[in-house]
């Protein structure tokens, strides 16, 4: 069985590409530069994937450059327009730091690359933490995508699955730890550095999310 | 008003443009080169968009550079991996000229352009005789993606919007012929070269819709 997932170098991705290969499948795992503010988070997807593969994974990952769209797609903090904001998440905060329909474009590109090489899954890690906030990361519109691709790939039919839909970020650290998943690995922080900053929005969630399982994330250790 | 349209260089989009204009629209033109296996749409879509400039209209082009994307989009003939088929519009016709997903991809940024640009409308158009081909093109397609970009933009709301998705070529053909389109700026056939080569599916269909009109395609002249 063979699935394409979008893959971030982030927590959730992470997770999910672990859960799809204890499940037995091979997994394209689609990375995309679209010029984020650093680099740390595709170095990340590189690192991951690459320690799966030196450990007999079956994982074949492609970083697809989109700066040619990304820069027409206005100043968000996530590109490096705006300064990003320290706080939990708001309303306010994930407007400062969303990146117009990128979401959409990257499943967009995900579905068509899975129909061309006739892989009939595409998995995306949105989460209910996310799609409280971003728009398209909620599961009304990812019930829409999903139709949609399956009409635009009617030809080889494509699947949009999101299993972490209803889930919270906590449940997903959860299953990461019963998975063994080298969180270290992993990025999540809007800002670049060494370490994470432990104060933008991505940061404060993640850090609870451990905390509810008597855990610390081993990259603030 | 402002509306974003995507602008191919073929006949469709640009009777599109003409009529958006007509009703007093300031359009972003797009024109995506997603690796074409020629360049003659792309430069058409220059051509025509600069002939309306000089002529004062309020027309912005962009030409969005996809190729990073389609390479992994397989082996179309439109991106010069197949023979062009010579025939009239066929199911196995257009599996030869089809490129994954292309449209939604195109559908998907133009949709995070016009919402970093606070555009509400982005307008397509696919035509009766693509969709009863192409599932890209299917009014069905195009209502479920009008839904998805909807919810995906809902800070800054943005309208998919298809006027020819239930018109054939020839009733596209008349409202060029009325609004004085040029149409011997525009290029439609799958094939480069001076002139069309008058075998291909599209080429066909576009030869048949002038005759309906009782005129002859000024670029086959």
């Amino acid at each position: 069985m063979k699935a394409v997932l979008i893959l971030s170098g982030g927590l959730d991705s992470t997770v999910l590409l672990y859960d799809l290969l204890s499940r037995g499948y091979s997994v394209h795992a689609l990375t995309f530069n679209y010029g984020q503010r650093h680099s740390r988070e595709i170095e990340s997807a590189v690192a991951i994937t690459l320690n799966l593969v030196d450990s007999g994974a079956h994982v074949l990952h492609r970083v697809i450059d989109l700066r040619n769209i990304s820069k027409y797609l206005g100043d968000s903090a996530l590109l490096g327009g705006q300064i990003v904001p320290e706080c939990h998440y708001t309303e306010a905060a994930a407007k400062q730091t969303v990146v117009p329909n990128r979401n959409m474009i990257m499943l967009a590109v995900a579905a068509g690359y899975a129909e061309a090489n006739f892989i009939p899954e595409v998995y995306y890690a949105a989460h209910a933490g996310d799609w409280a906030i971003y728009p398209d990361c909620r599961k009304d519109f990812t019930e829409q995508m999903a139709e949609a691709i399956k009409l635009a790939t009617s030809w080889n039919p494509v699947e949009l699955k999101t299993p972490f839909v209803s889930l919270t970020k906590d449940l997903i650290v959860k299953r990461g730890i019963e998975l063994k998943v080298p969180f270290e690995l992993t990025w999540s922080c809007y800002n670049g550095g060494a370490v994470p900053c432990g104060k933008c929005p991505t940061c404060v969630e993640r850090i609870e999310a451990f905390e509810k399982n008597g855990a610390i994330d081993p990259c603030l250790k």
